[in-house]
């Protein structure tokens, strides 16, 4: 498989381990997403990059049904906006507090 | 870093080295795009674990606002798209011809 097959099957994967504690298979409960986040979402050397902004973003829209839980879709999505923010961060392109300055992120 | 840190830095590397190849550094062109898809996108050990049909409605779905180039948050949205849509035929949920069978995607 290629770089961005393994990142993918990457993701899939990570959701299953932490999805799989409770009886639940397909939901990230709370607890689980706690445990997910702790483990794999927290290395000094990727939250450096990240502005904490825009996690704290990509966090309260990761359910956006509110029901407690969160399936491998709102998981995926809130992957792809942590993944933008990284890239922004690393592009120099993060908005400022509250404002977006400059032009769209083209 | 831990694996999904790793995935996702893995998802803005091979964004940042397929939109690199011309001046506009942050755009995929549709040439770039091509050969991305071509290089990263194509082992079948991959493919045969994607419904063809999630694939092709995925990329249908990339160049959101039709202007030809693929930006970072499109192309982002687009590989949430893809690991859905390898978890859902992982998952034996995939969505029969034309029509979504059975439950939600809970």
């Amino acid at each position: 498989m290629s770089k961005l097959e393994k990142a993918i099957v990457a993701i899939v994967e990570v959701f299953e381990e932490y999805a799989g504690t409770d009886e639940k298979k397909s939901q990230l409960s709370n607890a689980e997403l706690g445990e997910l986040i702790k483990a794999q979402l927290s290395s000094p050397e990727f939250k450096d990059k990240v502005d904490p902004e825009n996690i704290k973003e990509v966090m309260e829209e990761l359910d956006k049904n509110h029901d407690g839980e969160v399936n491998f879709r709102e998981f995926s999505q809130c992957i792809s906006g942590l993944a933008k923010a990284y890239y922004m961060k690393k592009h120099g392109k993060e908005k400022s507090r509250g404002r977006a300055r400059g032009g769209q992120d083209k």
